[in-house]
């Protein structure tokens, strides 16, 4: 059945249906002009949102609906890691062409409400046609605990710089998608499933403020470099970064030989596989490692914070170029 | 220039400067991965999202961007309206063609800035590329008394329904921009300034919810008969119109006849001026008029809520036919 079968009224009440009971601290969910949310005394909120467009951000034909729908939803997530905080509430709003067949939307909202698992309550959106491709934007609150937010103007001279995990994986998986390389699938399936299925590390990002050990950070969402440098803009700091610490899967490095580049050239260029950048004080680092024990998160210290307001990269301890390509513009490129 | 040249950075740096520094309770606004609010005790937060397309809900040829601009927000800040709250913030998020004008930017910003006003703040949003024309998404945080938002669910048999002024105006103004009849500039301006820039009940919202005289309402997007069915369905309740009840401006007049068409028509099936309906228990009639007092606001009781599930129309004591076109359905039409 097509969506223009089926009619606006009739698609919100199946995602309705779907998207199941509100729970606190929700006070009304979908349905209404708005939403009502009573948030904890003690707590702040972090709102977030994002959009993806169709042939810009993804490609209908090769994702699964499913992939996609979790996806959009993660990409905020991931914004209210990097916030330290506990994400409550999701709004989705769909343009969607008129011949859209009403399965694919189906498998959309499963894979959106996939990634909302348990933890966050979808409230709201919009439900409109579109004349050529999909648009899709999503909007995010979540709470923090006051005053705990990691920002990126926290940054400080002389913090260590650590990484979540491996990175660059999903970059790889999309010139993959493209076509760009051949690989064997058994190579191809994870870098692929970084792309497609990329995990907000909310647990993370809760402890790092929970525990007051961290202020500062971001998720890597634009590849290592622009990231980093959104951080050394906002705090008015320069960093080094060492490329050898920088964590590296097996899959990567054979993408990387078989598209014949630098392996390092997706961690630092690449983005989406939304791993969190974080500052700590040399002094917390080992109050860090006892915070997250339990936490089954490989973080890895992979530079310090630095004057001057440059981005310098050293390999087994001596300088080397900085790539040119810096990261994603959305009108430039 | 256009916007490919100036490149997303720089055009989130405009944005960034003109939007202006955050006031309580927004902690923290555009720039960092999320925003940061921290609401009143005693307060709720309401929360809502729409989306709107070129081609679809409007025609960029023919609509100044800074009334584009102005009215993206305006429909959201109506949202808040209807649900009895106050607007904090508001998110924006843009996808533009590369080749748009950044001058063309720079006034629909201004318009919506200047919906925005001293109470709304701009605290975030995203900017992608889009292949094939413009998508605007915008999401508003509010708050509301504890306990006291104004809910589609709250009708109950008896309530005397509120319209809070003029309505259809913008549907014939749309009409007439449609070229769809001819009409004296002094007769068309009011209508097509009732299109492009409808003006929030922001202010009668609030006493409304603050009052506790009133625990329902909607604000017309879609027409008096369509959002008047989504109140009867949410509170599973008829209702009775009265429409020699509903005020139509002489400019409206003089369009229907011009038009050719039932001047009651634009008022039921057409939308988009964003007057409020709403409920009132008939003993708190008095209390509501001296609540009102002080607030340039015509409202007027066009209805009376009856058992039942069907709206009911009435013209001069007498029964009168349902039009069958009810409203806007996004995938049907």
């Amino acid at each position: 059945m097509k969506i223009r079968e089926l009619g606006e009224f009739a698609f919100i009440d199946r995602v309705l249906a779907a998207a199941g009971r509100e729970r606190t601290p929700v006070v009304l969910g979908i349905g209404d002009d708005a939403s009502i949310l009573a948030p904890e005394p003690g707590r702040e909120l972090v709102v977030t949102t994002d959009m993806l467009m169709e042939g810009v951000h993804f490609l209908r034909e090769s994702t699964p609906p499913e992939d996609l729908g979790f996806k959009s939803l993660v990409v905020n997530l991931s914004d209210i890691a990097a916030m330290g905080g506990n994400p409550i509430q999701a709004y989705l709003s769909l343009a969607l062409t008129p011949g859209t067949e009403v399965e694919e939307m189906d498998m959309f909202i499963k894979g959106f409400l996939e990634a909302a698992g348990d933890r966050v309550q979808l409230s709201g959106g919009d439900t409109v046609s579109s004349q050529a491709g999909w648009a899709i934007s999503v909007t995010v609150v979540g709470d923090v605990k006051e005053g705990a937010a990691l920002r990126r103007a926290a940054a400080a001279v002389g913090d260590i710089i650590y990484l979540s995990g491996p990175t660059g994986e999903s970059a790889a998986g999309l010139a993959f998608l493209l076509d760009q390389f051949s690989l064997k699938d058994v190579t191809a399936e994870p870098l692929i499933r970084a792309h497609n299925r990329p995990v907000p590390e909310l647990d993370l990002g809760s402890i790092l403020s929970e525990s007051g050990l961290c202020a500062c950070a971001i998720d890597i969402s634009d590849g290592l470099l622009q990231d980093l440098g959104h951080i050394c803009r906002a705090s008015s700091v320069g960093a080094r970064l060492f490329l050898d610490k920088i964590p590296l899967t097996d899959e990567l490095v054979e993408a990387a030989k078989a598209a014949n580049i630098d392996p390092y050239q997706w961690p630092l260029t690449g983005g989406e596989d939304y791993r969190l950048l974080f500052m700590i004080r040399e002094k917390n680092v080992k109050l860090l490692e006892e915070a997250l024990k339990g936490l089954d998160s490989p973080i890895q210290p992979i530079g310090i914070v630095e004057k001057g307001e440059s981005i310098q990269l050293f390999n087994r301890g001596r300088q080397v170029p900085v790539p040119e390509k810096g990261g994603h513009d959305h009108f430039r490129n």
